[in-house]
């Protein structure tokens, strides 16, 4: 019944705004053209196009975790729901990009000025030949870099409300969350707002992407309830498994190789040898933290149950990766091998305890991404000495206030006004049917 | 019964042809070493490295395309010939880099000056460490950046005959396509032929790529005919589903990934930061256009059908990277968009307008490729104001007529010669059990 | 029985030796970061960016190798095995890059001087920023590369292994690879050792990767047995099918994908316009040697089988890149071709031939690294006038023997201290529900 009313407002809306933002911004920024940069900067042209290269290539890899996400998804809900699972990770991916260039960027990096926001307009670059790299780097360049963090930031709630979540409300949601709430989060530190003023660090994003994706997750968990038939009345938790393991591991595997670019290519510069050597240290010290996480979660589980079920060992090397995040760059190999491998048992921990509190997020995003994501950024100051412990404490508090607060408010008006969860019926037939209209695995029954 | 004959005969043609080479092009191309350039050129050394490197890291990006053709096809077909399509984008990709060797890059581009076609033979590089950088960047890497893009153009004829055309007749066409038709139509543009003097303008191949593929698909698909039980005598159409949503969302991530360096390489020259900096902008309205398509095609869907194929927004994403690849430098970002989402838009009623034509194209590649293919080169003219909509119309034509044409030749002597269909029983049975013997699936039944 | 002692005893020696370890080695290595190198080399710093770079983006590459032998595996055994499969890829990946940190690479690549062994001791980077480039190079960009290819060799491993070995034998058994064999093995050569002077050649590591991998998978694979089932008491062999071929297919693609960063960035420098040629002039050789091996494949299994079972098409094309890996630069394309092409061959040959001997190597392994890793090994002086046979020889059987030698009494040790093998029940249950406790498929039965 609802159904038919948020579509059709939302696909009006959507195509209404199309139309009359292109006369408005069918022009490049002409500004920034204009000003041939006159050698401002003594910084030699091909350290700028190594910069703009690790901008590219760090992109791309963070873009292919957005396919990451979908695998590692569509191999952990049930088959009912897998096509589901993959249209909204195609789809949140698409949004994130088309809204962090009408309002994103710019919100998050352009006049912040030691604040809390930054300015409102969709983004322009310079005209085809004419950026003159007096940023350090290709402004495009940066913008693509920048963008894929944004999405990132949404495919991390997709996972926890799999299964019982409709897609419009969903995507109303990454909407806000990718063309608002990130971008405003993102610009108090890396657009250069309060809190980097403050002197908190978050290198490539253990806060200000991983838990703001987690609070965002477990606001609209909360407000959305569990899976039909997770928990009992008894108190005991049925155990849901996944449809297709392999698929989960490819999905860990790409979000590996994409975490090189996620962090690596936060170091923002490779212009210099010095850069270029400290993002070849991130590149090491990022993979001995997956892989710390990866074996400790082997290990403790091995040890609590006699098996070793590989979906623990897959989220304990995303665990070690989110740990790691926060601050790749100056931990030692030993120092990055401890703080990846409390990750990892953190995981085999934290999940069960969501069990008991009846949180049911299916994939373990909020263990992985919001539970180690305050673990990575609390844990800087062990390896940076320019930081500490209670100023990285606010900035963790200052996010999670904000996120938590402001996605429930958004999670609750959707709720109210559209409903957010599928009927039971649906739930039952899953959202394939109910949704897409097309089976995951016809064949397989 | 015929099946012997095509493939003794390609068997030993193959094994003698290899014998024959041999000796005769076991050098490098000496000329080439002699010449140790003398600075003929103030290109400084380093952005000699950045082309080779923008040639070799979009190089490898579209070379992954050929796996994202493999799985998008494995995703969209029955389970029972899901191992030939594997075997199929194996076949073609390798086939397409030794024939793009033998006779391919020749034809392309050595000697078309201004005409029709270029010379005849294969290729040679220069000897190890003897690549001067004369050419602006390595010669390998050129030809390594062009071989894919040759593979590309196979991969979209293998989905539209998917699931009835048997392996040596699908083989044979390729390796004409790839050897020569792909190479003849593209030195009338990239090889500096008759269009490109002409004004024609295809930044990375629209039309001489995805309409190319598209075309030779069509012309393969009316001597083919439709899948048995696609079509019902009294005009009504059976859905015939796909065997993995997943996959098929897989292969489209990887597209997606791939087209960075589809897209982005093709602006063959990232020395200078004015060129870094388009490559960037490329990126950015690459990916805005795929997202423009996707979303336009999830509205689209749910106002017709209520719901949102998934496979609908797989490819409406693919036709928006297909509109913005014949100019992907110049529009900006809302323009960018406005292609894409055009893109997505055709998709989703190119797709039931081919069915009523009773042309059984298995995953959309027509619509995708050829449709949307023209569809972004006419537009060219938007936003480059070097182009004209007339030369952009003959562009498409000469390539539409001529592709169609010797296609159409071709796929009709091995239709009269070998055959290119399986036969009924096979069909039914499934090309795995007909042609491959092994199943894709032997445990799920 | 056997399985609570080995757990108990490997998990407290893991987390003992991480806690005794973290003091001793948290700080970096000091005595590299004190000398400001004071432009020892007239190298420009954008050269040693440049080299940088190629190990990073080999490594990435390389990296996602290991995904591409977790999908292959996965694809290749049964549905009851896959997530072991999984497990295992995923430890093993970990695993080799710990390893290769804590003993690995110093016993590779310090101190060799000519000699059979490096030093003993974890490895220690540059402290930030203070990466001055004297090695050329970024030090953590070039052990990041080399840790990958450790990681591959453990890989190869895996596959031959699967459906009956169980978890933490396997594991100790990578410990000791990773750790120690690989390393010792390796610094013969690329660690300037003994055979290095003597003048043997072995580009990227078709014998020091691929074959000493295929030699530990050799000489485990005789002490565990076939699977249950494959041979039959009256000689004939039981046909037993991978679960799926798409992913097995992806595997093969991803594996490709790597491999142009496995031999690629072998060159181990582009910082010159003639470097960036021969990286360039490897990518098109490597290609075009796994092209020629699958299409050999193919031909030779229609003329021999008139089907063309895909499984030897991917193993044809894994045993052309396998075949070039030894001298992928100095061959002119057809020799890469021929090189490749008999790779293909000798695969169709030798897994019926493995069969016969009744070496169970579930995914081929031992045909496509140990054999055409020989074979590749073997060929280099036919293109490389500064290698000859002899030596070649030499090199080759000294891996052969001491791999398969150490690698026996390892695993012999193993076999009779804690034992190798799944007991008959969990074999005949599948390893997933015997050791992980989590179903693949659980839904497609």
């Amino acid at each position: 019944m609802t159904s038919k009313f948020p579509t059709k407002l939302l696909g009006t809306a959507a195509i209404a705004s199309l139309l009359l933002a292109l006369p408005a911004l069918g022009q490049d920024a002409p500004a920034e053209v204009v000003e041939p940069a006159v050698e401002a900067t003594a910084t030699p042209e091909w350290a700028l196009i190594f910069n703009t290269l690790l901008f590219l290539i760090g992109g791309f890899l963070v873009m292919w975790m957005a396919a990451g996400f979908a695998m590692l998804e569509a191999g952990l809900v049930r088959t009912k729901n897998v096509s589901m699972q993959c249209l909204k990770n195609i789809a949140l991916y698409s949004v994130a990009g088309i809204m962090f260039w009408v309002t994103g960027y710019s919100l998050m990096y352009t006049g912040v000025d030691g604040g809390f926001i930054g300015s409102f307009g969709p983004y322009g670059f310079p005209a085809p030949g004419a950026d003159t790299g007096e940023a350090g780097y290709s402004v495009a360049s940066d913008w693509f870099f920048q963008m894929v963090f944004c999405a990132t930031t949404a495919s991390i709630v997709s996972g926890t409300l799999a299964e019982r979540i409709k897609i419009w409300p969903f995507m109303l949601f990454t909407v806000i969350l990718t063309g608002f709430i990130y971008p405003i989060a993102g610009s108090w530190q890396w657009g250069g707002g309060w809190l980097s003023e403050m002197g908190f660090s978050d290198f490539a994003g253990s806060t200000l992407v991983h838990s703001v994706g987690g609070w965002a997750a477990l606001a609209g968990v909360l407000l959305l309830g569990a899976r039909k038939g997770k928990y009992n009345a008894d108190g005991t938790v049925n155990a849901i498994t996944g449809s297709s393991i392999p698929l989960a591991t490819l999905g860990m595997f790409i979000l590996w190789l994409g975490w090189f670019g996620f962090n690596g290519a936060s170091q923002l510069a490779m212009g210099t040898i010095a850069d270029a050597g400290d993002v070849s240290r991130i590149f090491a010290n990022t993979n001995m933290a997956a892989a710390a996480g990866a074996v400790a979660a082997m290990i403790v589980t091995q040890l609590m149950y006699k098996k070793i079920d590989v979906t623990m060992v897959i989220n304990g090397a995303l665990a070690g990766l989110v740990s790691i995040t926060a601050e790749p760059l100056m931990p030692s190999m030993p120092i990055a091998l401890l703080i990846g491998a409390v990750g990892g048992v953190i995981v085999v921990f934290v999940v069960p305890l969501l069990d008991r509190l009846k949180i049911d997020d299916v994939v373990g995003a909020i263990p992985v991404h919001l539970v180690c994501g305050i673990w990575g950024t609390l844990i800087v100051p062990l390896s940076n000495p320019d930081t500490n412990y209670g100023t990285q404490i606010v900035g963790i508090l200052a996010y999670g206030v904000f996120t938590f607060v402001v996605s429930g408010i958004v999670w609750f008006i959707i709720k109210m006004v559209i409903g957010m969860r599928a009927s039971e019926e649906e739930e039952e037939m899953g959202l394939d049917m109910a949704e897409v209209g097309v089976e995951a695995y016809p064949e397989f029954k």
